[in-house]
This record gives C-alpha cells, structure tokens and sequence, in this order.
C-alpha cells in the first residue's frame, strides 16, 4: 500500500535513526536479552543524537518535534530489530509527558533536561499485585505530613522498574476519599524505596521489569507532580496517546513479522519448491499483508489526527485494541511458515512471537478496550 | 472516528440523494424482492435525478462528477437499505466505463445518453457453466463472417440480465489463438438472443440475475466493442474499480449491520435488562464497531488514491478481500445478537446476511484476490 | 472414522428409513420448500411405516424403541437431503415426549396413538414476541375459571404451528407467583386459538413457522398437563434431549455439507486442474473432515451416556453449543468452495446454509448454551 | 464430561504415577528448566518404579503393558505439571518402539533392559538443517564398507540429544537409489559423533534440544536397526502413534491451561468481583470446558482404537492436527484471563503457552497432518 504520510525531513530522520540502531543496538541486542536489561549507556547514546524526548522544547534540551509522526518513525524502526528499543519509548513518550503536561516550572527544570540527555531514565508505577488494570482498587497510600508526604506500598510489573532514576508513582492520598490519588515523583537513593529482582517474562527479554517497594518514603513537597488528588484524571490524559504508542509498537512488530516470513518462505525448499510456491503459504501471507495494510490505514490516519488534537479516546482504544490483536495473529502465523526454526530463539520470529503475547494484556487489556469503545456506542443516546 | 474526507458539496449531494433513496426505493423494497427485479421505472426515476453514469460528461447527457467519492456516497446511503440499489451500481460503474474507455465515439453516442437517462439498461456477461473466475476456459465464441460476427454460447450468473436493453459479451474470438477474446454489444431483439428464467438466489432478492443463450446471434461490426482480440485486456483494466466498488458495497452493508444491531440491543430485554447491557453483546459491538472503523480509513484511502489514479490492483483486491470478509463476519454477529428474529425476513438484518454471502464470491472470489496478492509479494524481486 | 456404535438391526433400519426418503421425501422437497409447508399426508405416511413416536410403547402403537440411536439415524438421513424432515423430529422427538413424562393415562390413550399415525400432528409454544428464550419474561397467562381454564397471550416461531392439531402451551397461572407457569394443551377448532401467517424466514423453507394468537381460549381441565404450577419445570425436564437432538441435526448437516462439497470440488474444475487438487481447497476439506470426525466421537458418546440416562445438561448444552457452531463454519466453508453455483437455490448447499443460520438461535442460542456450562464450572465449588 | 474409559487398576497406576511426580519432579522443575535439561538420576528414578518403557515385555525388564491408556495416564499426569515429564515419553514412547519392532533379538537384549531401567537414554535423529519434514530432502549418508557402515552428516533439533546414549539416526544408504534409506543405532563414544550446543527454545526448556554431527562415525552392521534400504518404511509405520501420543500431549497441556486459569479467575478480583463472575470470562471458560471435551471424547475414541489395533493414518492425524490446535487455543485464552500475570515466567500458564508454540510444528506440521487427511478424502475415489 502507498504510503504518503511522510515528509522528506522525516524520510531523512528515518534513514538516521535507522543507521544509528544498526550501529549501537542491533549488535548488541543478543547481550542485552542475556542479561534481560540494556546499559544505561544507551540512553545517553541516544540522548546525544536527540532521539530522546524529541517533543521537548529547545530551552529543555530537546529538538521540539512535536509532531508525532517522529514518535512513528521511530518504533517503526525500533520494530524492525524486535523489542529491544522498547526502553526508550516508555522513557519518552510514555513516562516523560507526565513531566511537560502536569510538572511545575522547576519540575520541568529539573527532570527534563536530564531525560533527554539520558542521565535520569524514568519509569511510571501503577499496577498493584492483585489488582491489575483496576486502578481504584490500588493500595499504595500516601499521607500528608505537612511538609512531606510519606509513601507506603508496593508495586509490580514496572518496566524500566531497575534502570529508573526517577519514578512517577500513583498512590492514594486522601483517607476520607478512597477513590482520589495523586501522583509523586520517587527519587533513587530515597530512603525506603526498593526495587525487587528483575522478573523473568515470556518475552521482552531485554527490558527490565521490576517490583518496587515503599516502605515509609520520605517525598518532598516539591516532588507532588500535578494537583494532589488529581492524579487519576492526570493518568487518564495520557491514556490516547499511549494507547496510540502501544497500536504503532504492536503493527511494527507485525510488520516485522511479516518481512522475516517472506524472507524465509522464499529462501526454504519443501518438497521440491520454495515455501513461497505453496498456495498455502501464498494465501496466508496475502492475508498478512492485507491485514497489516488495512491496520495501517488506520494508525496513519490515526496519528493524522492526533497530530491535530482530535484523537478521541475511543478510537486510540480501537487503535490499540486491533493492532494488538493483529500482531499475535501475525507472529503466530509466521512461527507456523518457519516451522521448527520458528521455535528457536536465534530466530528472531521466535522473540517476536514471544514479545506479541504482552500487547494485548498491556496499558489496558483488550477487555478493557472493548469496555470502552462500547461505552462509546451506548452511552452517547 | 472521526471521517473527513467529503466536501461540502458531497455532504449535500448525499442527503439529497438519501431523500430520493427514501421516497422512491425504500417503499417499494418488499415489492421488489418479492418480485425478484426492479421496475424498469427505476432507473427513469434515478436517471431525470441524474444518478445514473454520474461520472459522464456532459455532452453524454451526464453530471461529469469524476470523483469516486460520489459513487462511494451513493453505495453507502443504499447500503442503509439493503441491496436493492445494487442494480445502478451495476449498470452505472460497472458496466458502462467499458462504453467510455473502450467505445467509439458513435458508439459512445448511440449508448451513453440513454444510459444516463435510464432507458438503455445494462449487463455484462462473462461467467459461464462450469467455468466460473476461470476465463480462459470460456466455450463462447464468435466467428467473423466478414460484415459481421456470428457468436454462439451461454453465460451464466449475470446481474440484470432480465433487464438489460444491452449486454456486454465477452468471447473467444480467434480459432487459432485460443486465449485470444472480443467484447461485444448484444442488444436486445437480436435474433439468437435469448434469455434464461430469473435465477433464485440465496440474497439479493431484489436483483435479477440470469441465464443468456446465443445461438447465431449476428452481430454488426458495429457492435464490436474496443480491439478484436484484446477482450481480456480490456476486461482486466475496470478491475481494480469493479473490486473496489464491491468493497464499498460490502462495507455500507456491514455498517448497515452495526447500525440495526445497535438499535435492536438497546431496545430488546432479556432477563431484566437491556441486550446492551450485556458484557458479551458490548464486546462484541465494540469490536464490530472496530473492525468497521478500521477498515473505513483503509477504503478512505484507497478512493483517494483512485481519485488519484494511484490505486493499484493489489490495494483494490486488498479492499475487496478484507470487505467482504468483514461483511461476512459482522453480519453475522448481527444476526446472533437479533436471536431469533435476525431469522425472519421481516428483520432487515435477516436481507443483509443473505446479501453478504455473495460477497466473499462474486467479481473475483477471496481465494482468486489472494493469488492477486500474493503474486504482488513474491514475483517482485 | 470408524464408526462401531450402531448395531446391525440398526444399521437395517437405517437402509429402510433412506429408501423411505428416496422415494416419499426427496421428490417433493422443492414442492414443499416452495409451498413453507409439508403436506398432512406425509405425517400420515411416516406413521404408516412407524417412523413417528418410535419410542412409544406398543400398547400406544409405536415400536418401542427406546434406544436414541434409533433417532440419530433418522437424523443423519434426513441431514443427507436438507431440512425438509424436520417437521417429524419436532413432532415425534421435541413435542411429544412431554405428553409421555407429563400426560396422565387419558391424555396418553387421547392423543399419542394418534401422534404415531401421523393423525394428530403437534407443536409446542413457549417463545413469545419480546421475550425470546428468557422465559420468565412470558406474558401469556391462564385464568382458572374452576371447572376449565381461559388462555390469552400470543407465542411467535412456532415451529408446525400452522399444521398442529395440538399445541402444548406455556402460560403464567398463577397472578400471585408470577414465576409458576402451567402447560396446555391447546387444540385446533378451540374457539379463540387463532394462527397468524406462515413467516417468511431465511431458511429452513419447508418447515413452518407460525404465530399463534389466543383470545378467551377455554380450556378444560382435562387438557392440563403436568402438574398446576409446574410447568417451568416440566419444560426444563426435556431440555437434555433437545439439545441433543438439536446438536445431532446440526452434525448431519454439516457431514452433508462436507459430501455436497467433496463432490463438487472434485468435479469442478478452474484453471486447468480439478479444485480438489488445489492446496487450499485440500487444506480446507482436511479441516472440515477432522472437525466433523471429532465432533461425532463426542455426539455418540453423548447418545451413549443418554441411552444410560447419565447424559448430563452440562454436556448436553456442549453438544448443542459445539455442532450448531460447527455447522456455520462448515457450511460457510461448502459455499466458498461452490463459489458461485454456491448462492444458487438450485445447489443443496445454498439451502444447507439457509438452514444453518437458525442453529445457534434456536432451542436456546449460543449464549444461553454457554451460561450453562459455565454455571456448571464455577457453581460447582 | 463423564470419562468412563480406564479400568481400576488404571485409576490406581495414576494415582501412584502423581505421587511419584508430585515427589520426584515438580520440586525440581524449576531447576531443570533453568539447566534446560533433566539429570540422567530422574530416568533412573522413573526406572526403577518401571515408570519408562511400560509396553516391555516382562522378560526384557518391561511391565508388559500394551495397553496404551497407560501412556495416556502418564501423559495426563505429566501434563498437570508442565512440559517437565517430556524427556521420558520421548525414550519410552516414540524412540524405544523401533527397537521392538524392528531390532532383532541381540539388540533387544543389548538395549532394551538398559532402556527399562533408565541407564541407556534414547534419541531419533530425523530432521537435518533445510529439509525439515521433507525426510526425502535428507543428505545424511551410510556407506557400506563390507563389514562396516560409514556415516555422514548432521542432524538438527534432536531431543534428547545432549543426554542421549544412544541415537537411532536416519541416513540415505544406496548412492544409486536416492530415495532408500537406513536406520542405524549411533551409540555414545562412537569415534566422529559429536553433539552441538543445547538450542535455546521459546518453550519446552526442561527438555534438551541438540544438534548431533556425524563425521566418519564408523557403525558395526550390528547396529543396524531393521532391514538395509528400508529406514523410510520404517519410520512411517511408528507414525500413527507418534502422532497419537503428541495428540494427548497437547490435549492435556490444554486441560491444565483450564485448571490454572479456572482457579485463576475464581481467585482473582478486579473492579469489585471475581473475574469469574464476568460474562466475558464466563463464557470464554465455557468455551474451553467445550472444546476441551468434544476432543478428549475424540481422542479416547483414538486410544479405544489404537489398542484394537484400528487406528487408522488419518484419524490420527486428525487427533494431532486438532489437539495441537485446541492447546494453542487454549493457552493463549488462559494467558488472557491471566492479565499480567500470564506473561510471567513465575506463573504456570506462562509456561504452557510457550511449550504449546511447538506442537503445531514437530512431528509433522498442522500443514502436513492436512496433507495427510487431504489424500485420504480425495483419494479413495
């Protein structure tokens, strides 16, 4: 399918960012699955080219790119080499914004500049054991101790959970009002602020994933991000455009997918012929192809309108629900037409495989998505 | 989501032509099915309104609208009422271009103003007995007898062929290359020509569609249409239209679904409350609403790149496959979530899943649109 | 698959009940799909050879067969030839049984023999407009007047309704407990018991389908059956064999399918070869035959586990929930294959589909089917 | 569903084989997962409880149990526990069986007690890089050299390979009949045969997956297994149980997803219930209690026939092609109702879903088993 959504600056900033993951990612990323982590070196890699934070302002660092097609460019890059570069999306564009929409002035100062220099890496804790996508029923508390807050809980499941210098974390603040919290940036090196081992997961073997504990957590005023008891409707703003992140992620991988397929069903002999000569193979992957060309349709137009400030909550939700969905029927079909190959890890089909089965669990399970989309069809009468 | 892709004129041009659709379709809908065709009334009525061939110029007596947009306006406001409009949609903009982009002027002259105005009705006739998509095995042929052809054969399957005041022929015309075809215009009256009874189908009650025979049907040279021998090519160059044409229908009839389905959960109970109410039915909304939505921006696109004249056949058969795959499966839900009345003809969702499944068949079947795309995969390299 | 459940009397009756159907059914079925109704005469027929009510004891003129297999096999013959014996399963099988577990001896000695000779043709109405399967929401009610009852209400999708000279009814009889509902039997000449039209439905065209009115009906005690109060239960008795006998009809239409479709792609050919050598069309015979092959293997051991009267709701409401489901995609998949000659009224399978469509609706739908089961999942505890 | 196919003797071999695994191999399976292998301790354990080769006759060491529900009954067992319990049917079930059948006497005795009793570990070494299920694209070759075979080549993803002391391999065996090929026994320590790392899997990660390389490996004619130039003939005649017992495998991997994920849902809460209290998970669960039963009662039908000695190449086929199908129906649904959780290592189903990815693809694919089935329908003719 002809795409025409791009123009020539952002051909030009493909082209760079895709030179720079062949350089200092891809060689690397054996390495880092192994040890289930990256270095922090990379994110100042990366700092130093700009492709941190790109929306943030000069006067803060960044390359003021506020146009989210750049965001596109690079998980569709980042998705031609599997999940490697996950860790500096979720610091960019799924943690940071937090800081530009809701921080103070000195905030701002503070934390952003370092973001996109890649020395203070960020991570954001919401999920609770036992209660998953279901935010009220959170148990972190924080009281008000007049010049401080203080932070009991614990969290899990926190991506970048290891690597974080800085954690914006959600907790309840307000005794008498169960449903109201806040949210507070936790420093390293805070007293009482731990971090449990890094969990070993099905996939997404190179970002770290992590509990946090807090145990008595001493947090200046000064770290409060946004309006204390707000911070439910805070995390609720960035939820369109993560869910936008989460649809563009899961359509790159499924791209991927597609690409190494092909690769493969045409270099493969069975029984005499080319995988690709089989009308089996044929068919299926004319329904990939077809399926990821109509996918992405959407997600340009999509992206089209968020770049004009109409993306409603309903259609990021559609986003990321089918893309989501999309990609595991996409992964799955390619570890069919590798056959045996498709099961090892030195196959780069098997880590996307592996990868794909989090998409439809992750920032709001596809139950989740469909609870709100069909709010949206009911509830307008 | 959000649609922005007609103009202010469109938007006009719809609701005037759904006021039409209503005061002269809609009631007569059970009428028509039952009587298995539309009056020939029909298209006069549509042809003073100028619906017929909209894209003609003027001098042909036609609106000169070359925007797809229009027909695509046209086939979603007749997919609010079924099928019944698909006749013009037949005789408008799948049979007729063949008259401009392959017709001589004289031809040009004595066919498009009466095509325009209603009074010539068309059809065209490919498909035979036992040869379905396959039209290399066609058995029609035509024989130059020097002033004139004789043809022989049947055709089978042919939408408005009770109707058509001129039928579009395709056949074998070259004994000694047998690949080679011609087109020609078989009119009504010419001896040999005759027609088969009314087939019954499964769907699309209210459109005709029957058996041809010719036996020595003498045809003036006049009446050859485009080249002699290059009938297949001329055949193959309203592809990508016709496909996505039947794109367009397929998707105005799954919106069809939503909408009906809609209405019906909000206003049927059971066990004390609302269908909509119900978590599977709000799934399964949700994801109708999604599937619908996602591939509206695909079809979107492609009638821009038509528009454009940049749609390839690979994009148009993706179009085609997806639809009509999607109609199939979201009238379906339709019907489920209608219980036992989406069994009862009186339910209009009951019409639409009769219609749909011809979808999945007719203008090329999904198997022959894989084979499309996949050759577009493969035989690049 | 080997199929060793049948004994060979069995297998006798099976050859006996086909010659049956050769020659008194299958020459009129398009005569009665035509007509949306059998004629009297062939209950009359059936009986004559003791093909109705086989279970009935010998004293009430049946053949007192007992053994469901028995059933099964008529089943599957009617299944080779579409819906047109539906009508004798829904009188023999879903009617007349409640007269047998409910009737006192009177009732018995008035109207089964009858039943067996195809005399006495039955049909039984619960669903009403508006309420669907959720029989609580029924409106119908029944007054006692001391020495007879007066019915009033209206029931809608009564399968034989036009024909049936009884109609077991369903109506609330108690203004007190709303929940207590009792079982008439309402029959024909009864003054107030009025039938609406023959409804027009996608399939299942020899079959009719009917509302029924009652107005003041009066009704005399004797024609109570079962207890007062009890009907609820009464119905809820027989839905174990239902579901059954519903999930076995859905299997033998899905095998026709499956041979209409087999013989087809072996005959048809495009493109130079036979469609049966076709990868695509092998694969998808391939997973039709499996899907049937173990579909059956757990059918018979439901009728197996029925016959020693340990079939459970839970594996009954699987049954019918397995093969009604089972049954779309196959004859979805027959059609395809057909491709055109698919939507053809004229082709089996088109009616095959028709047909199809109503299964996972009637006698509970697909839903209701899967809150069983899982009631029977979690409640268990 | 009622399961009334094991004798009591049977009940009481389950009971015993649990606790042997509840003692013997969960506590470790962590462990071994890590080390991507079992010890060679856990054969001897299993041996000396007569857990491995069941089927051997008495004299040989053997418990003498033909009858196959005993294997099934492990396989259900291990299957409770995860992929952990693979090693042992591998030797016991699909490797050792060519020994009996096609090993003569001085062989039996030479390996089969040592089998028994757990001290030789078998492998089959079919598959080689590039050729996959295509055994006649095979370039591994013996060459006769009077009283000695010479063999080279390599083999690819071989279980048990690491640990095996013995190695039934696959060669082509006549220069000048390409076609024909030769099983030789390759025995631990032979001079030029040499294993490979231990693969990296997605899944399966207790059990060892090696390449094996055979330079000049120098094979005594006593270890040649069965008739010279028939190894192909051979191979196929173990194939219907090969495929039978992946069928059970896979069947209960998908049982033990239920169970976990049906305590899962009942335990788990999120938005103030139980998520078994969601209709979204109600009838999802509902769903593969279904599919769970309708092919268990396929499979026990199998099992029924294979000791019968009547299971046919199809039918099993079918039961491999739909039970590894159903397994990844069945995990991926359990890894959702999961959330989170589901894609941590830490939880059971995790597991199981990334075990299931392969049982589409070894011993013979989903494509190849509808081959198989495909030539059965259209063949018979």
């Amino acid at each position: 399918m002809l795409r025409e959504c791009f123009t020539e600056d952002q051909q030009q900033f493909r082209d760079a960012y895709r030179r720079f993951l062949e350089q200092e990612v891809v060689p690397h990323r054996e390495e880092w699955r192994k040890a289930g982590i990256v270095p922090r070196d990379i994110f100042l890699k990366m700092g130093e080219q700009g492709y941190l934070l790109t929306w943030a302002s000069e006067e803060l660092g960044g390359l003021d790119l506020e146009d989210f097609r750049y965001q596109q460019i690079m998980i569709e890059e980042d998705g031609r080499y599997g999940e490697v570069g996950l860790f500096h999306t979720l610091h960019s564009r799924l943690v940071a914004p937090y800081l530009k929409h809701f921080g103070n002035a000195e905030q701002q100062q503070r934390f952003i500049p370092k973001c996109v220099s890649g020395e203070c890496i960020l991570a954001i804790a919401m999920t609770e054991p036992d209660a998953g996508s279901d935010l009220a029923g959170m148990k972190s508390r924080a009281e008000d101790k007049g010049d401080h807050w203080v932070l009991n809980g614990s969290k899990v499941y926190i991506s970048n959970g290891i690597l974080a210098n800085a954690v914006i974390v959600a907790a309840k603040s307000n005794p008498e009002k169960p449903r109201e919290m806040t949210l507070f940036i936790v420093e390293e090196g805070m007293e009482g602020f731990e971090r449990g081992r890094n969990l070993d997961k099905l996939g997404l073997k190179a970002q770290d994933t992590a509990e946090l504990f807090f145990n008595d957590v001493k947090i200046p005023k000064a770290n409060v991000l946004g309006e204390v008891g707000r911070g439910m409707h805070h995390l609720m703003q960035g939820l369109a455009e993560e869910r936008l992140i989460t649809a563009c992620i899961s359509l790159a991988a499924a791209q991927c997918a597609f690409d190494l397929t092909k690769e493969f069903v045409e270099d493969r002999k069975a029984f005499g012929k080319a995988l690709s000569e089989q009308q089996n193979t044929r068919f299926k992957m004319a329904n990939m192809r077809t399926e990821i060309d109509v996918a992405q349709a959407f997600i340009d137009q999509c992206v089209a309108q968020h770049n004009q400030g109409k993306l409603t909550a309903t259609s990021a939700s559609q986003a990321k629900l089918y893309c989501s969905e999309l990609e595991g029927r996409m992964v799955d079909e390619g570890v069919q037409l590798h056959g045996g190959a498709g099961y090892m890890q030195e196959y780069e089909i098997c880590n996307l495989y592996a990868n794909a089965r989090i998409s439809r669990i992750l920032a709001g399970t596809s139950e989740i998505m469909k609870e709100i989309i069909a709010r949206s069809i009911f509830e307008k009468r």
